[in-house]
């Protein structure tokens, strides 16, 4: 077996034995290796002897007594399914599935998940689409509440309809909700989107969402999981799920959240990565976006509209201009505020259909005939006004 | 004539001279007194000879050439008007209204105001309640579009009605939609509130609020303005007043507002005036929220979604609890996430309906009989779980 055949035998019985974010089991796969660490686990399984804490003490340093202590009740968990753990058949599984297992040496290792550090997964069951680094290098996630409205659901979709036409990955978890609006918006553009799930990429969950599940990845998209298949989707993988969600992925959207959530949670998991979150908000009358409000109140994100707001926060650039991003600036562009104040009086008091004489502006302006003759030969320059003989009359104007 | 009465006539006779804001005539009248400063003007107005300019400076300092051509210009534009300002004529008008007109030195005049310098008004015409220093001390401004929705209006109501049960009195500037929406709420509450118009308080301005401005005065509250009765409503005067609501409230909160409007001229005086600034976010997909989300964005204002929120933006004190804050409350206080690791996987292992032996419990949760013990334990105390016999069970959870 070739070192790398090693690693991938070790890291896939690694994603059996620890839950997803054991960082006990991180630590002593960054420092010893998976394999190694694997083997030691296996000895200490059996029996932690003196000269096995002296091994892990050779790689890892010293170790206080507070320490040894959590590294022995975690070796007790391991230990508990070392005998259940069988990686050959796991990868079986996933091969008649078409999928493969992603490990970090591997070039198609999404770069995102090493901001993670010891919570990094040992490895990625995928099934569809295998080049992750390659897709996540554009990619936002978009999450939010399984309880959603209609109107979140048809913001979720649309943004992942809009960002798919700028060829960016939408990421989400795959559930009912704006999970599964987001990647229709995806789908419906045949763009790559990725399903980050809880449990194994064997199981569609929910089971609603199957077909969904099944057209992500006849569009080039995939489903992917730390754990391997046949593994349960818990609570506890649900969270820890999250942070995958937010780590591969530029920046989180939050469309529709309660107050408490799954999706709170992935913004924070977000922003505690120095990730920028958008949050989306919504009527505050609705319960669906309260979740929203608060992370725009707390200053964890920031409020996104559209689909230019959402790739601005994502730093992507080459992101096309829509007519409501011209509309703005136009709106922007257009305003009386720069004018110097005599012009804004004489501009007021210009009538808006019959124009007027200069006069009769500067009377009604309260300025002087001379003021008022300069600021309406300034303004004719500007195209705000025009002359017809002695009248001065508005430019065409959308006020 | 005493020498308040002079000053009461010169600042009324100021506010006829004077567009809002003028910060010739603000400096004028702050440097020399509203009376000298008139009578300087009224001879200036005259001839404007360099007797007056050293008149002048000798009470102001030396004024650059610069200078001088600004308030030349500025003194014939006042000059226009010297002719038809009649100070009692519309004392008179104010008086059958059963008006007051107040002057900084007056006790009554708001605080707030202050803060505008040299764009203070010269004094304020009042309908209604007088004493707007006494209640403004607690106040709260509400603005936004014309062109609001249901949605928007009902946000206004709802926030007005709660704030004036909890004594705050509410600013707006008397406009179809949203304001008129916010002075509705306070007077469904017969609470004061404040009405700021751009034209004269003899004028009710849109004729359609005509009856709501009545009714306003009737529940004790104010309609004021800084121009003498009579005054027509401005474009610019319009602008101008929105300086007002900014400086008169602790805080202006926008509730619908287009992309550019009068409502965000408000928000941005506010801003500027370094009083907090709160936007209600709305559905992107409404244009009349657009205004909101860019304050958002720009980090203008702070979302607010509820009277707590507003209250809590204004700094006042002895805002009582409602039952949004209890339910967030309760919320954020049973949370899993303070558990630690081991307990939080055990909770999460517990069949929901059944419960489980502690054996069973340890190997779902993958962690040793031992910890699962211990920490099934833990979660007794702290009301998660309760034991039946060998059981362990789910305490009453509403996850």
């Amino acid at each position: 077996m070739s070192a790398h055949e090693d690693d991938v035998r070790a890291r896939s019985t690694w994603s059996a034995l620890a839950e997803p974010g054991d960082v006990v089991a991180g630590t002593l796969v960054e420092t010893m290796g998976a394999s190694d660490a694997l083997q030691w686990v296996r000895g200490a399984a059996e029996r932690l002897s003196e000269s096995q804490w002296r091994e892990l003490e050779d790689r890892c340093g010293a170790l206080t007594p507070a320490v040894r202590a959590r590294i022995a009740r975690a070796v007790v968990r391991w230990a508990g399914r070392l005998g259940d753990a069988d990686p050959v058949r796991s990868l079986d599984l996933l091969e008649r599935l078409g999928g493969v297992l992603l490990v970090p040496s591997d070039p198609r290792w999404p770069d995102g998940l090493s901001s993670l550090g010891v919570e990094s997964p040992f490895c990625l069951w995928v099934r569809g689409s295998t080049d992750l680094r390659a897709v996540l290098l554009r990619s936002v996630s978009i999450v939010g509440s399984r309880a959603s409205t209609t109107y979140g659901e048809r913001v979720a979709f649309d943004l992942a309809e809009g960002l798919t036409r700028r060829d960016v990955c939408v990421v989400s978890g795959g559930a009912y909700g704006i999970d599964a609006a987001a990647h229709r918006g995806a789908v419906a553009r045949d763009g790559a989107t990725l399903v980050v799930l809880a449990g194994g990429v064997d199981r569609a969950y929910p089971a609603g969402n199957a077909g969904l599940l099944e057209a992500v990845v006849s569009a080039g998209g995939a489903l992917v999981s730390e754990v391997p298949p046949q593994s349960l989707p818990t609570k506890s993988r649900f969270l820890q799920r999250n942070r995958l969600i937010a780590a591969s992925s530029l920046t989180t959207v939050v469309v529709e959240a309660a107050w408490r959530s799954g999706a709170m949670s992935t913004a924070h998991h977000a922003a505690r990565l120095l990730r920028p979150v958008g949050a989306v908000p919504g009527p505050v009358t609705s319960a669906a976006s309260a979740g929203c409000h608060r992370l725009l109140r707390e200053g964890v994100a920031v409020c996104v509209t559209d689909v230019d707001e959402v790739s601005e926060l994502a730093g992507l650039s080459g992101a096309g201009i829509t007519g409501a991003e011209l509309a703005a600036d136009a709106g922007a562009r257009r305003p009386t505020d720069h004018l110097d104040p005599v012009a804004r009086l004489v501009l007021d008091a210009l009538p808006r259909r019959t124009g007027s004489e200069v006069a009769r502006v500067a009377s009604a302006a309260g300025v002087s005939g001379a003021e008022a003759s300069a600021a309406l030969g300034l303004l004719e320059l500007d195209g705000w006004v025009v002359r017809r003989g002695n009248r001065w009359l508005l430019a065409r104007m959308s006020e």
